[in-house]
């Protein structure tokens, strides 16, 4: 097993953000920010306090070009201390070629759908799961520390097939662990999960996955993309995605729109008692370098429009 | 006592959903429905399963001139079978006039913060909690089976004065029902409130109030107010408020904006096993005769952009 345990462990308390802007956070946009606009972002999302960035995915440029510039992403969250990135890949090529960089994890994305697995990455679930042993072996043979995380997608309803069911799902997660995955991340792509859904799960993922982290990328297709996060952290979760703005969605799935907007999943780390080293007014502050890099796209997010709560002094709390 | 016990009483497994955009909802519009329009909103959502209305304020109406035809939707919900009507009033001569009405239930509003009783009624909370009491003996001397409902604004946090202490509210919560109030809500006026938060007080709320139903009345200010309604589904709290498309706003309080939003919280009942009558599809249906009574307004929500969850035919799942 790779390093996954000790690098991405954490204290009791702490919870870990992980940013997906510039990969999840870019699939439906009309245009994109130019690397330097996203390195800007970087360094504004790292002063914030941010330190677990999705850089983009590893596809052919000419069916994602907003991630042509992956790999000087991959090397723009590098050189700052302390930060992780994370890349994406859908095949053995695209990890292949997330090896070649120093990209410390790689997210392996199957579905719980079958056709779902079939519009994303164009193979059948069996053969992602196939993908997921050869990649790992690839991992062993080429650059052992790497993290090979497998991404989950429609892990709570697919808007292609229907209910997906939770022992389907779990099933999944051993088998993506016995084909040596370090860890696994479960995404409601479409949001169609409810805080109880999200709950059991997060129960029987805690015991299934005992120290070791697992992931939770929700969207807010339907308006319980915070309720679900709040109920999974209740359960165990402490690893969650999260985009600046809300942007996001996956182009294979119908009616796919943003993940949970990452300033209010801050907001709400800290209500619910969690420590996450994010400064909120810096996270704030560091929309405009996303809202100015895509003219004409939907900035969503209320903590940004309503502000912190006030104290009695009338100053800003010390979030 | 008056006869909320058995009017509001619930079964197991089921929440009450009450709307109150006619009321709050209208509160910071910039115009608002005719009267006509207003009733057609109201079959709308009568014919959707909804059956507790707020219907408006008893203010003078060169005050809130929205709600001069407060006498008229009060009639309009009375000819609805089985539905319930609920008025507001800030002091006894609101209340007096809304005796002078067939409303069932009036909803008299103080606020566990000082400083916005002063702002929204013009007078101390001492003053406010003594006028419930008044409130209540006129009720008893004119309509004895109208329901006396205290909503008690600020209950987790004040835009003007910060943190409110939980002891502060339920010992306000004591005295009102001390002054004869039948039951009472409590409002997250400017969204200050967290999941941890709301969960305690609800717990503290069930068992203070016992068998008696309590209100909470939630913002999404801060993009928190689904997370907050399901830790207080959790908690034994069955009665919400909640508005259409999110307007709303308490004028007295810096930075108030919408409640959550009636069509996202009924789909969160769902989702969390509870029943309410509502069919979501209709309610969604329901939208268009506010926004086009509205010109101008932003109507919130995501269920009705995304659209309910996709069963595995392709039919839409029975909500």
């Amino acid at each position: 097993m790779a390093m996954a345990d000790t690098r991405l462990a954490y204290p009791e308390g702490r919870l870990i953000l992980r940013d997906v802007t510039l990969r999840d956070g870019l699939q439906l946009t009309r245009s994109w920010p130019s690397t330097d606009q996203k390195r800007a972002l970087l360094e504004a999302l790292y002063s914030a306090g941010l330190r677990h960035f999705e850089v983009g995915s590893f596809l052919p440029a000419d069916r994602m070009p907003q991630f042509a510039d992956v790999r000087d992403i991959v090397d723009a969250v590098a050189v700052l201390p302390g930060a992780h990135g994370v890349a994406l890949a859908l095949n053995e090529r695209g990890a292949r070629d997330a090896l070649a960089t120093q990209v410390p994890e790689i997210t392996v994305v199957l579905s719980a759908s079958e056709a779902h697995n079939q519009a994303n990455a164009r193979r059948s679930k069996k053969e992602s799961l196939a993908a997921v042993a050869r990649i790992t072996a690839l991992r062993d043979a080429e650059r052992r520390d790497t993290i090979v995380n497998a991404g989950i997608a429609m892990a709570f309803g697919c808007s292609l097939s229907g209910e997906v069911e939770e022992d389907t799902v779990l099933r999944l997660v051993e088998q993506c662990l016995e084909a040596g995955a370090d860890m696994v991340g479960l995404a409601d792509t479409v949001g169609y999960g409810g805080p109880r859904q999200i709950a059991q799960m997060a129960r029987r993922m805690s015991a299934l996955c005992g120290q070791r982290p697992w992931v939770l990328h929700l969207h807010d297709t339907r308006g319980l993309g915070l309720a679900n996060a709040a109920a999974a952290m209740n359960e165990g979760c402490r690893v969650f995605d999260a985009s600046l703005g809300g942007l996001g969605g996956c182009p294979f799935a119908p009616g796919a729109s943003g993940n949970i907007v990452l300033e209010d999943l801050a907001f709400l780390a800290v209500q619910m008692g969690f420590d996450t080293d994010i400064g909120l007014e810096a996270l704030i502050a560091a929309r405009p370098h996303l809202s100015d890099s895509l003219p004409g796209e939907v900035m969503h997010g209320a903590l940004a429009q309503a502000g912190l709560p006030q104290t009695g002094s009338g100053q800003r709390a010390l979030y």
